[in-house]
């Protein structure tokens, strides 16, 4: 296995093998980049230069780009090359870079130098319902406890349009949203939530869309899929409670969702592809295919203004989703829906089968009815303001270990 | 009132008072103009050559751009000055244009020698359910014929996010969309949607937007909204009962949605505002405002192959709509949700009080238990392959007429 000439200490989230993609801000300038250990490597600049040797990009500009969207559109051949081409230009056995100190200095810029921005601009945003065991505990709290999946959930990767504005890039306050609560038999008021919460995700990205009208087939649907970040889905419940009937979430929901800045690429995470659970019954044909899950570990953690660090207080994993990218995607254009370069799919909240595993506060805490106790010697139900949430994920195989970094927000008071 | 050198027949849509604004292609080269009566102003070309003399737009090319939006984040002040400007510049009295024949020639361009492309880009797609005849109506088929209305129908006006990427131009074909259907007791089939319908609805496209965690309060929401269009809001209906629970409608919706071209400002529509209808009980403080709608007829018409002509099926108005534009705002953005320029609000569908008021085929055959007996002899419950559809609106008071054209869209066979 290749090492870089950049040092990548063991167990750091992006040694060679991973190369996730960001824009970053840097002396006044915007770029693009991919992360390498503890430096990013600023591909706008290697492309200015014509150090880029793909010949599609040719005089393109893809990286001299606000945002990832550009590359994107390029397509997975693309990706691909460069891709190979990083893999080669990093790797301790190539001198190109490795020995000219002076592009080094200035290509190789240390990430705590940098401000992490949007990594693409979101068209639209797809926000899944993925997780049986998410599923099931949503619908025990909320519908029927003995029956609590609906008929539909085992037939279709349900899922809704939510907001693309609110998405915001990881280390953006929330501030705590305000709308009506409908609290037992009073008449409703507006106030600022009691039940802010949030769920742990993955957003894949979308690479290469379609036409309206022209359906991905699950077969052609990893091609399309870029890559992945952690996704915040802050959610205030009792918001979410009085409106969602009969058409989905909407306020108690598009206040804010929080991505990782660095684009974790479906090519990186190819090795640590795993089956996902068996599907009973089976799903229609539009949706048949080996059912590819990865391997990727999340941990939610909490912060309050008494500690002095983060307390993890669930750990979850992507392999447990019943519903993988692939059919989300399938599902998604099955009708002729038009999905663009930058959109954001969510997978919805991620919970595994033991209560340690559910990905977010109303699971964990069963709507409120079981505190959280945190080493601060304080307790939890849903978020108090200037609480901060962070989530992070690493994928592990034998000696191959990748991560997405972190994805953190401090929630805001409400005016 | 003072008139066009522009000839512009009584009752036709786009007098002085009314100067919709529009994209489109003229050989070869997209530009923005205003309608006035069978002619289309070129504004691009107009700015171009420095003759657009409004102070604030001195050296910016708010018009030379591929959609409105560029002009629309100028904000109402700026709309203001260019509508007195465009009706000083287009009045019978000012010689300016008027003489100048060689550019007369140049920038009054024959609307049918012009393509007309979506006006704005849309970035958020927001669709309401704010007729409470509509809500009954659907509540009736759909849940409790005795008590249609769900509880918090009264207190909230109930919206989800939708997708933007699928709205269109008029004209664009709109493909049947294929979908899971779930008949009776038999399992779940894929297969094209059997109850292809359309909603009459308006689309509030937003000038100006407000910053996440910022509300826009219900006095200010009117300075916020640029201007209306019509839309057509295309549903399989088949498809939206088996998915939408509980996340609501998804791709029951979002395989197309056609807007008008032209998009009639707020401004031009002031004069035919008229008070709502009583809100009881009375909404929370956040959403208190003299209620104000505007008299604007709507007519849904229909032709099927073997149809010569369009034939009316359905007229209804947006007066009766239980909550306005500013309600609307003022909910979306409670929870601190940023709206962005060129976002479209669709007011949901627009029922009158009626059977022929209702604005979408379900409710007009009630669920197919009701066909419409066309004048070529066809019955029509939903829409069959190569059926148009088609929406005209207009508004009137005293001898002052604007209208907003049309929308309209043909179906094409699933592949």
């Amino acid at each position: 296995m290749k090492k870089s000439f950049v040092a990548v200490p063991t167990g750091h989230p992006f040694p060679l093998y991973n190369l996730p993609y960001g824009v970053f801000d840097h002396q006044g300038k915007r770029s693009i980049g991919v992360a390498i250990g503890d430096y990013v490597l600023n591909l706008t600049l290697i492309e200015e230069k014509g150090l880029l040797q793909i010949p599609a990009l040719v005089g393109k500009k893809v990286f001299n780009q606000q945002s990832l969207n550009t590359f994107l559109r390029c397509g997975k051949a693309c990706w691909h090359a460069v891709r190979q081409f990083l893999i080669h230009l990093l790797e301790e056995n190539t001198p190109d870079l490795r020995d000219n100190m002076a592009l080094r200095s200035e290509v190789l810029i240390p990430q705590n130098q940098v401000l992490m921005q949007m990594p693409v601009q979101v068209g639209g945003y797809t926000d899944f319902y993925s997780s049986i065991e998410h599923a099931t505990n949503i619908g025990k709290l909320f519908r029927d406890p003995t029956n609590p999946l609906l008929p539909n959930w085992r037939h279709i990767p349900v899922g809704y349009d939510g907001r693309a504005s609110a998405i915001v890039v990881s280390g953006t306050k929330i501030k705590r949203p305000k709308g009506q609560l409908k609290i037992g038999e009073e008449a409703p008021i507006c106030a600022p939530t009691r039940k802010f919460d949030t769920e742990i995700e993955l957003g894949f990205i979308m690479g290469t869309g379609n036409d309206l009208g022209s359906p991905i087939s699950i077969n052609d649907a990893h091609d399309h899929v870029f890559g992945a970040v952690m996704l915040l889905d802050w959610s205030a419940r009792d918001i979410q409670q009085w409106e969602y009937v009969p058409l989905g979430p909407f306020l108690g929901k598009n206040f804010g969702t929080t991505i990782s800045p660095w684009v974790v690429t479906l090519e990186a995470l190819q090795p640590f592809s795993v089956q996902g659970p068996v599907q009973d019954p089976q799903p229609l044909p539009y949706l048949q295919k080996q059912n590819i899950n990865f391997d990727i570990d999340l941990h939610l953690e909490i912060k309050t203004p008494k500690m002095d660090a983060y307390q993890e207080i669930a750990h979850t994993n992507y392999k447990y989703m019943y519903w993988d990218i692939a059919q989300q995607v399938a599902h998604h254009t099955v009708n002729g829906c038009n999905l663009e370069s930058g959109d954001i799919l969510g997978t919805g909240t991620i919970s595994g089968p033991t209560p340690d595993s559910y990905g977010s506060l109303i699971e964990l805490t069963w709507n409120g009815a079981n505190p959280i106790h945190l080493n601060s010697g304080e307790e939890r139900t849903y978020l108090n303001d200037n609480d901060s949430m962070r989530v992070i994920a690493w994928t592990k195989k034998d000696n191959l270990c990748i991560g997405f970094g972190n994805a953190e927000a401090t929630v805001l008071a409400a005016k």
